[in-house]
């Protein structure tokens, strides 16, 4: 199944542009007529019938429409900090996408190595990943932010994870902190915060845990940064879709 | 906290050679006094002194033996189709090594476009992903074989779980598997198969089916195969390590 991206749609008709009208009508030659998929980003997908096939801008009409399309049972914000390697922080946005996230936050530690990170090919991942993995929801890509101004915009009342090194903290595993917090009322948002190969600062520490935050450690294993953040996605992941 | 990689001990002596040597004598600069850390790729450990630092050949006297260095507390197969792009395949090696794997077997089944697959690269990057998370052991990598030879090799009281699409299939989650596994008598070496992008064949999942293999599934999200393999590998993990 393929599956194209409209950010303009009203009412019956939507119409696709830029790559992909070109990737519908020139490399994949859909001509008028033809069935196609087409989501909106927010969670929809819409059955079309290809009313106008051209490279420049293409024209369908709504035959069908499935709310929730490849959605999950929950929302999961994961902030990590950018690694030194690039294509490490890529592959990391691909596979959480694939497997179910709801944004992607790039944040800065006081020890990030690399401090300046460009959205624009990892929206490109991101979106490519959606349409791979058949859902109607593009997690948005953040520009990038400090690791303290990430931690003091997160609503209080959310379900608030931080995972970093230091030894002498007691932590406790992501499922304890769902299971936790099934039994209490309010947001069920849940935010995951991993840092850079440096581990946050004491300070950083100190200022999530005066905020709620709660130290999860993921395992016994040593896990580089984009591993952490994949088995965190996971662990959220199975301990909510089964 | 470096390792270097040694398959030449004998009592209390050990010798590096190869890029091992290379790697400590010429790049590190390590000099005949210095500390290091050396493990067997078996599980175990060595603390050592440098006795001799020449680039073609190092020689150690061990000082301390640490066995089941960064071990986990289950033994995992992880039989899994070749990708088309063999980049995919080999993160899939590099992040089920720092998660936690025992053996990693290539295997090739009926609807597999990649037939061959070149182990050296592979093993390679499994010991460099050993060496970075602080293990012991190193996973061999098989050569490939077919996925009915690997079917029929499997011994008969493993926990063996087989993951593929087919929807008429009732399927049950990995870590259901690995709690009915926990309450029987046996071994519980467990085997994870996961298929190429076109899925088993119905005639190799009846083989699966006919010898004890249950049908996992990982959840809702539709995942690619590397994708389905670390997410497979996690769940094992976090069943099994808290």
């Amino acid at each position: 199944m393929e599956i194209f991206f409209s950010d303009s749609i009203s009412g019956p008709v939507l119409t696709l542009s830029g790559d992909e009208a070109q990737h519908c009508a020139r490399v994949l030659r859909h001509r008028a007529g033809d069935e196609i998929n087409v989501i909106d980003g927010l969670g929809t997908l819409y059955r079309c019938t290809l009313e106008v096939a051209d490279a420049r801008e293409c024209t369908a009409s709504i035959i069908d429409t499935v709310p929730g399309f490849g959605s999950h049972p929950y929302r999961l914000t994961m902030a990590v900090c950018p690694t030194k390697n690039t294509d490490r922080y890529e592959w990391f946005a691909e596979k959480v996408t694939e497997i179910g996230v709801d944004s992607i936050v790039p944040v800065i530690g006081d020890r990030s190595e690399r401090r300046v990170l460009k959205t624009d090919r990892l929206k490109r991942i991101v979106l490519s990943a959606v349409k791979q993995s058949l859902k109607g929801a593009i997690p948005p890509v953040c520009e990038p932010l400090s690791v303290k101004e990430f931690i003091e915009s997160v609503p209080e009342d959310a379900v608030k994870m931080i995972c970093y090194c230091f030894e002498d903290q007691e932590k406790v595993s992501v499922a304890q902190v769902l299971g936790d917090a099934r039994s209490r009322p309010g947001t069920k948002d849940i935010y995951i915060l991993i840092g850079p190969e440096g581990d946050f600062s004491p300070a950083e520490a100190e200022l999530a845990r005066s905020l709620g935050w709660r130290a999860v450690t993921l395992g016994p294993s040593r896990l580089r940064t984009e591993t952490a953040a994949i088995v965190a996605a996971t662990q959220v992941y199975s301990a909510l879709c089964f």
